[in-house]
């Protein structure tokens, strides 16, 4: 199950970082830019292998000290069909290091739609019977505004490919409140019972940590909620963004994880991929991927230290 | 103002129509198909050029007695790269044809991410000081569950390049009851909310028809919470599908204009770009683009009898 490999490679790694691939031009050293654009121009195509290169340095450098990487799509799809192909390459090579990789691609839609999603993200694309891998992603993140019919689609591919979904439940943004937390006629909030319905639909994909493949988007910026989502949610692990840029402390998550100290992944993406721009390591663009490292391991000790 | 366009598209076609662009390849005739596979292999590459050969056919059929097109990019994305550069085309396609397009990509994300969609999908995307642009959509659908920080991003580019948006408020399917009828402690349900925000957001976006280019999905299926929401949001223009095939009628969608007969464009997808294959226009492959035109010409004969 999917979401054993995850964790055996936390327990591995001891730590629940996921390395988020959100590069922007502007982190990219402009070494790599210039020698990019110099071939290509300033053309999509140039942007797109720019990254790759920035994407394939940093993987080369934390590779061994985490256990998942998360490429956001959207920071691809800006750059059009050679940033799809960017998208692709990122997950195939952080594969080829043993990473488990989430795509971080928020879908959500019904019927025939989601199951083309479903085939370019997490299963296969058939092509008059020859079928073809578009994506390799382990997992993916999903949005539930369409209710069940917009999640049940990937859960076949999930049970045949042994795949994982990580469902939005409470996003770490400042109006998430706005519907996620609006009250039900039942006194609880929406998150609520969308998290109750994640974990029902999680039921037939409990692996031997006690964890569903089907997981849950949970915040770090908002503790309360994830400590009363972890206890109503016992066998849903949590997909956490927000730690760092977006105010989520490590102490914040303490209530996100179980007895053991599992039940979360938490993000970091600038403050490890940016961390050579940033103050504090004061490194040189060609130290980019070292400050990366560096930043993984800081982040690793705040962990431990706090959780 | 995008909206002004569309209606006018609307008022001088005389029909409220917009043909999905959902393309499957079982739906593609078997004489493209062979020729994109003997050119190409049983590739990507080959379904998204027979893909494309489809779509041109289709377009040059109904681009003179309907408005809009709305090909949904899960079915191109199925085909990785090459699936995304046929999108991107058929989109180029479809605007050379005087057509407004609807990119149908339901997106949902936040801060800068949401940023990078827009710059992919309304806006342009900035290399180095060169701008690009890379989805030439004149509107998109997107996901409100993350609130107005995932809509905000947007507005930006809806603005600077008179772009519209039209928000999931109320979806076709049948799980849609799940999250989006749920009564909030106000007694109103999720959508209504949800509906009223998308007017608020809109309200800079009035045009001189009195909708605004921020508009909202309402299912056909739902006529009576349409009714509810027409009269709760007159500046809402509504993109319905569920028409045909999800089973929403002409007469269930009485409700939703407004006096002068305006206010929604009704989505049709697999019912005329597949009509070929139906057993009322027993049309062979070769006249599958005339059954199209066929098609849009008996929809908006129902549409005037229902409307």
């Amino acid at each position: 199950m999917i979401i054993d490999k995850l964790i055996k490679k936390i327990k591995e790694t001891q730590t629940p970082i996921v390395v988020g691939l959100d590069p922007r031009l502007s982190q990219v050293p402009s070494f790599i830019k210039e020698a990019a654009f110099a071939e290509k121009g300033k053309t999509p195509e140039a942007a797109a292998s720019a990254i790759y290169a920035f994407n394939q340095a940093i993987i080369d450098h934390i590779w061994d000290i985490v256990p998942a990487v998360k490429p956001q799509i959207a920071m691809y799809e800006q750059y059009g069909p050679a940033g799809f192909e960017c998208y692709v390459k990122t997950i195939t090579y952080a594969k080829s290091k043993g990473l488990v990789v989430i795509g971080d691609i928020k879908r959500g839609d019904i019927a025939s739609t989601a199951e083309a999603y479903s085939d370019a993200h997490l299963g296969q694309t058939g092509i008059d019977g020859e079928m073809h891998t578009i994506c390799d992603t382990d997992f993916i993140t999903v949005n539930p505004y369409m209710g069940y019919d917009s999640i049940e689609p990937y859960l076949g591919d999930c049970k045949k490919y042994d795949r994982g979904l990580f469902v939005l439940v409470k996003t770490s943004n400042p109006s998430s409140s706005q519907f996620q937390d609006m009250l039900a006629a039942d006194g609880r909030p929406i998150y609520a019972h969308v998290g109750e319905k994640v974990s029902q639909w999680g039921e037939a994909f409990i692996g031997e940590y006690g964890f569903s493949s089907i997981g849950a988007v949970v915040g770090a910026t908002h503790p309360s909620q994830g400590k009363e989502l972890r206890e109503m949610l016992p066998h849903t692990f949590f997909l956490v963004p927000g730690y760092g840029a977006q105010g989520g402390k490590a102490a914040d998550l303490k209530g996100m994880v179980n007895k053991d100290g599992l039940g979360i992944i938490v993000n970091n993406s600038r403050g490890i991929t940016g961390a050579y721009q940033s103050e504090k390591y004061k490194a040189g663009e060609k130290d980019f991927a070292k400050a990366a490292r560096a930043a993984a391991l800081d982040m690793k000790a705040d962990l431990e230290a706090n959780l």
